[in-house]
This record gives structure tokens, sequence and C-alpha cells, in this order.
């Protein structure tokens, strides 16, 4: 990113002036468009806001721009436009399509994230660097020579993956499938917008948990699709709601997260295992089940997936390195029937023409390689530290103002606020305290509940941040 | 893929049967659903179709499966549908959402490379695997050692191939741009996949060229748009017809492939670019510019792309790796408003949640290595000596069959054949004989058109392949 430059002769503002004046003539501000406020200018530039005050006054002098009090500056219609020349409508062209913009709350905390970079980030649903095998990665990136071809790869997905993913799936998971059954995604992300997309058409009911991360997800809303809730409690949902949802609402299909759910932390108990599928066998419903958590368990064994016994084959599988290894790599997977595997990998040729070869090849030289092990042992033996030391701050500094209930795998707290607080304005006291954390209502819950990634941030930040938090919570009970 | 064992004291009939029985209970292939057919299977299993015979006779002698002449072989519902369980009628699923599947020519030509990967290949519009910097790029990964942090990167993309696009554009394609206004996509397919999704609404008009690769895209059928045509001559499109479409079906977006057109290899002349900025700044209509080509230029300079003077800021102009180095890097770029770039963005992270880093950093090391340069030379002395051979070969093969105009960069060769054939019988007899094309039909234009891309085959099979297609050609016209 472009900075002013200290130890020229021409003066800072000038510079600015320039800069802008540069970037206006490139089209990035193109006539009529809003600037960015002279506050965040200043932040970006690392300049004081006085000095960004002196450049518009520069750009307002030549006609560039224009500023209206209350309706910030933009860039000048009637100089730029003078000519019988119209620019196009660019913001009625970013207004248009389906696809709704991210919640709120996800953009704010995406934002003071990129404007305060040194945050406490209990809000990412992702590893901390210290946590992703990046040492392994590259060590398998410079031993192993890369030598595919470098054209377009089976639309499901490069062909080695595919086959590395069975045993995987096998070993780890006890999924019996082939890799003609598998399609390689970009995340899970990518797998539920194929199946929202291509599998249900708009006005199609689901189900979802509630809480669920799926409300996270504006892609429900902009498929269409019409959501309803399967109340979430320590045992996971009852598979009794799906049914008598099925009879008002003819829901299509059930999404479920039933090991360490995002965001409660919550597994599916054996019985109701055997109860979801009587129930989803008898509707004949399919059910896509995310895994992303399964293998983080951090004592004993992972929580069998759904999809091993699945004695009626209504499980969609989707599955992840994101939570387990490295989101950067964006692989994902899906297990289906092949009609659904080969609907979805046409569709996907359409949108994208399919994933990159190379972070492909690494996925598939890691998951053969003798540092996936350790490197499983290794997330869960730190993830289970953080987590207490979590729990530790959060029983320090907020006795009798919080309710949760210890997860056993996952990345995630899930926790109650005792005192009546207004969401978004406990994200803003926390953000200017110097921390970020995700409200429940996110999630689709009530107000007064709050998601902590303890996985993100370091572990000498979590104490710290949980004090931050502590603050904030008083400054609003007071 | 399962082979049978053919050292295995148990017959390969049997070995079959049980691998069958195998996919079948993973729930690959769920009640009802159709088996690949006896010839299929034999193929990809490499053994004789009465082995495969024998295998289905086992399987339907224990109710697996069940065959109905002239229906194929399912596996049966009353065995596996037996208990009061319903598996979810994924063919109906399969049907869902609104993505059109891909054309019927496209498939067929993918089915039978993937059935017979020794075909020569005149269809998959890409480099071979001697033309694309393997080498290069696999010593840039070993080289540089992978540092990178592998979390969630910035939602337009890495930013150090930001700016390396920022100084490639500028150097290579007289592109003024900055970081900011650049998002990097998974390929000009969803660069394309974008625009046609979020800017656009269902109902749509838009004009793209005919013959256009564009008609190759189900995309823009799947989004709903109305497409309307730009009848390309030798000196592309004839930018009056865009006022007239506006004036009768208020098009809202024009596409346009300026440089090397795809399939006709034409570039718009300077007059005609001229008249279209008139056009377009008079009715304020944005112009999509794919300039995939652009640098294949096979002597002397590169055309320049419309994007490099845009009086009224009319462009969205979209960049991609897959013609000039690799597909399989998956590396795209936009360079468009801001307000556009962030709007995309965001939309994108609802379907995948961004490209992995790993390609974003090596596209962006071989971008800034000593290596592009003497790549790009190298590039286009070996399409020219491809173009070359092909000409050849259809003046020695063909004359007086065939008309088409040498094109002075691109991938590939536009004809026109004299004799009156039948497109799709016409490639059914050109695969039987060995060789893949893509009918002219698939952009849109009339029956009697094809396109051989010259970059795929090898050098010695363009001769060989031409060959085929003439007695492919001759077997439909004597």
């Amino acid at each position: 990113m472009w900075k002013p430059n200290r130890q020229s002769n021409k003066p800072i503002y000038e510079q600015i002036a320039d800069h802008l004046e540069r970037r206006i003539s490139y089209g990035e501000f193109p006539p009529g468009s809003l600037l960015p406020s002279e506050r965040k200018l200043a932040e970006q530039l690392g300049v004081n806001r006085s000095t960004v005050i002196l450049a518009f006054a520069e750009l307002r002098a030549t006609g560039i721009i224009e500023s209206r009090t209350g309706s910030g500056t933009r860039v000048s219609k009637t100089k730029w436009g003078a000519l019988p020349r119209h620019t196009p409508n660019w913001s009625r062209y970013a207004e248009g399509g389906n696809f709704l913009p991210n919640l709120p709350f996800m953009r704010r905390i995406r934002e003071a994230l990129h404007q305060h970079p040194d945050l406490i980030d209990f809000a990412s649903g992702e590893l901390s660097g210290g946590l992703a095998p990046n040492e392994e990665i590259a060590s398998l990136m410079s031993e192993h020579r890369y030598t595919s071809y470098l054209g377009y790869v089976n639309p499901q997905g490069y062909t080695p993956l595919r086959e590395a993913l069975v045993s995987y799936l096998r070993q780890y998971r006890g999924i019996q499938t082939t890799e003609s059954s598998i399609l390689v995604t970009s995340g899970s992300q990518q797998s539920l917008f194929l199946i929202t997309q291509c599998l249900l058409s708009p006005g199609d009911a689901v189900a979802i948990e509630d809480p669920s991360y799926c409300y996270s997800l504006p892609m429900f809303q902009s498929a269409g699709l019409r959501l309803f809730r399967l109340p979430v409690d320590q045992h996971g949902i009852c598979p009794e709601a799906i049914r008598s949802l099925y009879k008002k609402h003819r829901i299509k299909m059930v999404f479920l997260n039933p090991n360490f759910q995002n965001p409660t932390g919550t597994v599916l108990s054996e019985e109701r295992r055997k109860e979801l599928f009587d129930v989803v066998s008898e509707l004949g419903l399919p059910v896509v089940e995310d895994d992303p958590f399964g293998l983080t368990a951090y004592r004993g064994d992972a929580p069998a997936p759904l999809k091993a016994s699945d004695p009626s084959g209504s499980v969609l599988y989707i599955g992840s390195f994101s939570k387990i290894a490295a989101s950067g790599l964006r692989i994902g997977w899906m297990v289906a029937p092949r009609s659904i595997v080969e609907r979805l990998a046409d569709a996907r040729q359409q949108m994208d023409f399919g994933l990159s070869v190379i972070p492909q090849q690494v996925a598939a030289q890691f998951l053969k390689s003798s540092y996936f092990e350790p490197h499983l042992d290794r997330l869960r033996m730190q993830l289970l530290f953080k987590r207490d030391l979590l729990i530790e701050a959060l029983r320090r500094e907020l006795a009798g103002q919080i309710e949760f209930t210890v997860p056993e795998g996952g990345l995630h707290l899930w926790c109650r606020l005792v005192p009546e607080v207004h969401d978004g304005k406990l994200l803003e006291e926390a953000i200017r305290r110097g921390i970020v954390f995700v409200p429940g209502s996110v999630y689709g819950s009530d107000s007064g509940y709050v998601r902590f990634t303890f996985a993100r941030p370091q572990a000498e930040e979590i104490g710290p941040g949980i004090a931050k938090f502590a603050e904030a919570l008083r400054s609003l009970t007071v």
C-alpha cells in the first residue's frame, strides 16, 4: 500500500493530494463516488488528520472533489463528467444480483481487525499461526519437487488427493468411501454454497440448529431458503423436532454439526443419533453433516461422524482442513452419492473451474506424510491448553457474570452473560479496549450470548483479552 | 482407482462383484440409481465386457441389482429398501437449483477425453504441458521456502500478489491501477461468475459477441440473463450495434474479448475502439473486457487493452494466467472501481472464502521472477510454430474444404467448413478416429464452423490429427 515519503522535499499533504488524484484518474473512485473519510485516510496513511484535511482542500481547489457537510467527500461529477461522457452508475450495479452482503456484526468485526491488526482476536474461527502446520507444509513443499502438469484437473478434484482422502476418512473418521464419491471443495464454505445453490431452490424450507453458525452465513438467505430452527440442548438437537418441522413446513434438508457444534461445543448424544436416523429415514430427508471439529477432541477418541453409520444413506458429509490444519489451504471435501457429486462438480466448473492443483497436491502429501499424526496430537494438546487458559481467565475476571459448559473439543467457548447488555454496544466497547468476539445473535440466538474462539489468539493474549472484555462489560452494567 | 488384482486366486468377475457391492453399500450408488453400463465399466477396469457381465449376473443373483432391457442396471430398491427406511430421492435433489448443466457438446468432449486420454485434443482451450512454465514454477517453489501464515487472507486476494499485479498491469498492459482496485479470482471464469451473479439480476439484457465463447458458458443462462448478439467481422464488433441493442432491449452490460477474440482470433480495430468508447460513454454502459490472450501476440507488440485508455471509466477489466502460464494455477484478476471490487469480494467470501494463499504466493513470485519474460518469449514463439503446423496441415489435408483467417495471437483457429455437415455427426466421426475439436455452434454460430485449439496438442500430433479430421469430414460428405 502507498505511503507518503517523509524524506521527500514535497510536503506530505501535496503527496497525498497527488496520490488521490492518480487513484481517481485510474477509475478506482469514479465521478460521484464517496472517498474514504479524513479520519480513515489519516489512519491508513499513518498521518495526522490535519494533513489529510490540507490534501482534500488542495483537491477541492482544483475542482476534482466536492465536500458537503454530513455527506462526506465525493469525486466531482462536474469536473470529470463535464464531457458528454457518462461513467456507468457503478453503485447501482454494486447493488444488483442475489447475494446479500455479510451480516453487519461480521462486517464490523472484519473492518475492526483490518484497521487495528493488533486487536486480540477471539472472533475469527480459525487456528492461530502457531497451531497451523506451517513448518511442516513448508518442508513438504521444498522436499517434494512440484511435478504435476499444471493444467485443469478432474472437475471432482485432483485424483491423488481424493485417493488420500479415502484412506484418511477410513482411518480417522470411520467412513467407507471411494474416490469417485468425493468432491474436493474450497473449504466447507464452498460445499455448503454448492448444496444451497444447486440442490435446493428458492423458497425451499430447511432445518438448522439453534444456535448455529449457519445464521452467520448470508448464503442461506442469498439462496432464498426458509430457515427453521432445531433448538440445541446439552445433548444436541432433539430429532423429534425434525418431524414436526417436516409436517408443518415440508423441510427439504437438515443441516447439522453433530461433533463439537459451532458455537455451543455440544456433541450429539448416541441416543439422539439413533432417533435422528429413525426420523430422517422414515421421512426420506437428507442430512448435511458438517464435521470440521471431529478430530479436535482434546482427550480420548474423536466422536464418530453420522456418516460412519448411515443406515439409510441419508447423509451428505462435509469435511475440511480449515479447523484442523490451515484455513489458507482452502481444502475441503464432500462425500455424497455419485449423482450428487457429478452434479455439483459440473456446477462448480461454471463458478470457478475448480481449485488450483498446487494446494491439492500439498494437502495430499500432508495427509500421507509422517507429519500429520503428530500435528494432530500437538493441536489437540494446545487447544486444551488454550481452552483452560480461557476458562481460568473467565472464572477470574467474570465470576458470577457469565455461564458456560466446558467443551471437550472444537475451537470455541459459548457463554451466556448474566447481566443484560446490548450486543452491539458490548462489541463496540470491547473493540475500543482492544479485543473482538462474536455476539451470539450472529448465530441466531437472543441477545446476551457470546462466542469466544480460543484457538485464534496467542496463549499470552487470552488472560489480558478477557480482562479487557470484563472491563467492557462492566462499563455497560455499572 | 480400484483395479482387479490379476495375481489373486479369486476370479476377476468375483472381485468386480465384491467391489461393486462395497461401493453400493458405501452409498455411492443409492437404491434405485443407475450403475455404469457394462461397456463403460469394462473400459474403466480394463477387463473384457464378458467379465463385467458375469459380475453383474452374480450381483443380480443376490438381489442387489436389477437389470431391465433398454433401461440399464440399477441398484435394487426391494433389497436395499426393504426396511422401513427411505433413502433421500437424490436424483430429484440433483435436479434442483438454478445451475444449468454444461452444454451437451462440451460434456460429450469431456467424457470422450476422460474415456480415451490418448485422443488428440484440439478442443481444450489451454496450453499443452510443454508450453506451461512447469519447470520454472517447480523451481520457484523449491527455491522460496514457503513462509506465509496459512490463515485466511484479505478477501480481495493476497496483498503481495495484488502489488505484483499492479506492476505487471502497468508494464505489460499499460493499465494504471492500485492494489485496492484489484480482485484476485479463480481465473476469468470466477470473475465472470461474480459479475453475472452479483452485478446483474435475472431478466437483465446483456450484449455479447457473435460468435463468442460466452455461449459455451451456461453461467450466462444460469444467471437468467437475456443474451443479445454483436456480430464479429474481421475488425471485431461494430459498436453502433450496441446502440441499437440498447434502444431495443435496454442492455445493461457489454461483454467483449477485444484482443485475439475467442473463437475468431480477431483484434478490435483502433477505429472501432474509438467508436466503442463514444457509444458506451454516451449510454453510461459498462464494458466487461476479457483479456486472456493479449500477451500471446506472436510478433511485434501486444495490442493494448481497452482499459489502458478508458476515458469514461466504463471498463471492468479481467485477466488471467490460464492462457499465458498455467490454467492449473487458477489465478485470475479483475480491475474495477473500488465499490465493485468490495462488493464482489464480499460475495465471494460467501461462495468459497477466497483462494488458497499458496498458488497466490507462487504467482506473485513468478511475476516478479526473471523467469517470466523469457517464458512469454518462448510461449509466443512456440504458439506461432504450432499455428503454422496447423495451417500447413489444413492446407495439405483440406484444400478447398475449409476457410479461415490466420490469427496473429491466441490459442485458436476458427474455420468455416465448405461442405455442409452436421456438427454432432462430425464430432462423433472425429472422436471415433481419435481427435476432438469444438463445433462452432457451441459459440453460438451456425452449423459448419469449427474451432481448433493448436496450443493444446503436441506439435507432432497436429499433422496426424488434422489428417484424421479430414477423414472424418470425408466420411460424411462422400
